[in-house]
């Protein structure tokens, strides 16, 4: 029989691992539960530590928190293999942000100049100068730019190197669902259990369906291009990963669905862009087609942090498109406030209370005056499945 | 022990299975060969019943023999459904070939002039008949013509039946490979083996790499057009057959290759042309892709007979695009040939001696002064593994 833990992690991906990782490091007791580790978002990402790329207009504490955990990666990569002796593949080629027609070029360079213009590093590049790095892509790419820090991970890897570093520093994997916090006995419960902290906690996270296919390269060796490629391609917006093993991951969707099948549609449009970027990829082997779905918020941002009413609740959900480049520095700053109580000046903007319903008129009657919520229940309530839109 | 059989059929795909139906049915004692009965072609074959659609130019021997078949195929699909119980999915709606643009309808209306010169039953249609019969083609597809008697099975349910009609008939199935025609103890040798019928025999056939798609209606419901739809776009022949149970096959690449790897572009060219021809395919789930090998011939048609120069072995391969059409005739009449030694006039064209090499100068020498094939031997001498080009 074990010690009550300290701490319980619900879900067994990056960053649940990462967490429980992190707090036996520091000697608290952890148990993390999940009936299927690794099986969720991660199983489909692709991987890319982006934050440049991933900076979007008017998400400035993101980008920061992403440019924070992206500069941890190399130090937490390093530690992870040093750890385990595993090889998380992580590569530092950077990445080729491009555009196919001049609608495209033009789309893109929007974005480029707003990510320089907050101070990231983007190097636009001539298309003799794109060619001299990627000679694979399409003669008719009008353009690119490169983010050299923006680099890759390979999250199949990652998961049985997190875990293998967690139990190596004591914690314990038990592989089975929760299906109620009020289940674990413990101090402190750490919800990391992406689109499943909707059912736990009634946080507004929602499934985001993300669809992927996976080439190979032909006859065994390494894909022809080195790059992690971002392309605009006729309007369509498709990323190519290529691996050490000959793997080149293409993706992805984002669809307002929750349901994983695999669509006609969608692996059309991946592949026609796809194409369209790096026409060799058409001789590639057509491996893997696959669908997952991202925990989502209301304002894609991650939800981090102590649930006002619930002590000893903290959430580390919400990471949509960013679970894996997030991983290093959600670990480090849940465990710090697991250990010491302090919350880090990064994690506070996405702290959960931000989505803490206003109050109402006649709470205590339990009637909501907008209509909207009939329960009137706080959404924080333990156990109650609860999603909001 | 099983007594010595009479009959070894050396495959067990639709024509090897069929073939030792009917012997059964004609009271001689069979045995059926194969290590993985129904993993051939046909288990990626789409099913097309189509000597209308199939007649290309200048094979009018070969178009006689699947108008031959196709007419047996109501009564043979009743008979096997009869002693099996077995439904093998045989549809009747017909078959539509449609050109999506104004170049793919003048390459298909030179075809369809052709067959309709050879007297097969083509009935071109304006766009707006075209659309009462399948309203879900795309609107832009600028016209068509129906095969109302080019129908459809589905293999994959055709072997099962195939395999429980041939036991209950009294055949038996060894599910082990035949590495040589001499260890075989019988009295006639039925090479019904697909593309393995080169190594067996020695006989020009090759490897013709086909690859489909497989996707299903959303919701579980069938899909959303009747017919079986054959079309040009943009220059792409492709096929798309639906299935009551929701399946749509969507095929098939013609590819000159003995792997049977799935690439990117095969999967990119088929879904454009089906999405292209039928737009709601693209939100059809997609849950195979899949290649497979046909067993071509130096003539596009199969083998069927005795080999010359070896007493008691025929062969029924050969088949390349047609294999399931051919099925029922060719067992018709291979088991005709086996039980009173008589060769229909059907299959005449098709006898295995058309492709017996040219006697040499100096033969008896084993000396071939073509200094094409320095073994000299016969290619039809046992065990040789020997193929031409």
């Amino acid at each position: 029989m074990l010690n009550r833990p300290d701490v319980a992690v619900v879900g067994a991906g990056p960053v649940g691992l990462a967490i429980a990782w992190r707090c036996a490091q520091r000697g608290l007791r952890v148990v993390v539960h999940d009936a299927a580790p690794g099986s969720g978002a991660s199983h489909v990402a692709a991987g890319m530590l982006a934050p440049v790329a991933e900076a979007y207009f008017g998400e400035h504490e993101l980008t920061g928190l992403l440019t924070a955990s992206a500069a941890r990666w190399p130090a937490f990569a390093a530690e992870l293999t040093a750890a385990t002796g595993l090889d998380v593949g992580y590569r530092t080629e950077g990445t080729l942000m491009v555009g196919l027609t001049a609608d495209d070029l033009a789309e893109a360079r929007r974005l480029w100049a707003y990510q320089q213009g907050i101070g990231l590093p983007v190097t636009p590049l001539r298309p003799s100068a794109l060619r001299d790095r990627e000679p694979a892509l399409a003669p008719r790419v009008r353009g690119g730019a490169l983010a050299a820090t923006d680099h890759q991970v390979d999250p199949r890897r990652l998961v049985p190197a997190l875990r293998t570093a967690a139990e190596r520093a004591g914690a314990t994997l038990v592989p089975a669902a929760v299906r109620s916090l009020s289940d674990l006995d413990t101090d402190v419960t750490v919800v990391a259990a992406g689109c499943g902290a909707a059912a736990l906690t009634g946080l507004p996270v929602r499934p985001v369906k993300g669809q992927v296919v996976r080439l190979r390269a032909p006859g065994g060796g390494a894909p022809g291009f080195r790059h992690v490629i971002r392309g605009y391609a006729d309007g369509e917006h498709v990323y190519l990963v290529p691996r050490d093993d000959g793997e080149v991951v293409v993706g992805a969707t984002v669809e307002e669905r929750s349901d994983t099948d695999v669509s006609a549609g969608a692996v059309l449009r991946l592949l026609r862009a796809a194409v369209d970027l790096l026409p060799e990829l058409a001789e590639y082997d057509l491996v893997e087609t696959l669908a997952g779905l991202r925990p989502g918020t209301p304002d894609n941002a991650p939800i981090l942090g102590l649930l006002p009413g619930r002590p000893g609740v903290l959430a580390a959900t919400g990471h949509h498109r960013h679970g894996i480049v997030l991983t290093p520095v959600t670990a480090d700053l849940i465990a710090e406030l697991v250990v010491t109580g302090a919350t880090d000046p990064l994690l506070a903007p996405f702290a959960p209370a931000r989505f803490a319903p206003p109050p109402t008129v006649d709470a205590r009657s339990g009637h909501d005056p907008s209509g909207h919520d009939p329960s009137g229940h706080d959404p924080f309530a333990p156990e109650k499945e609860h999603t909001w839109n």
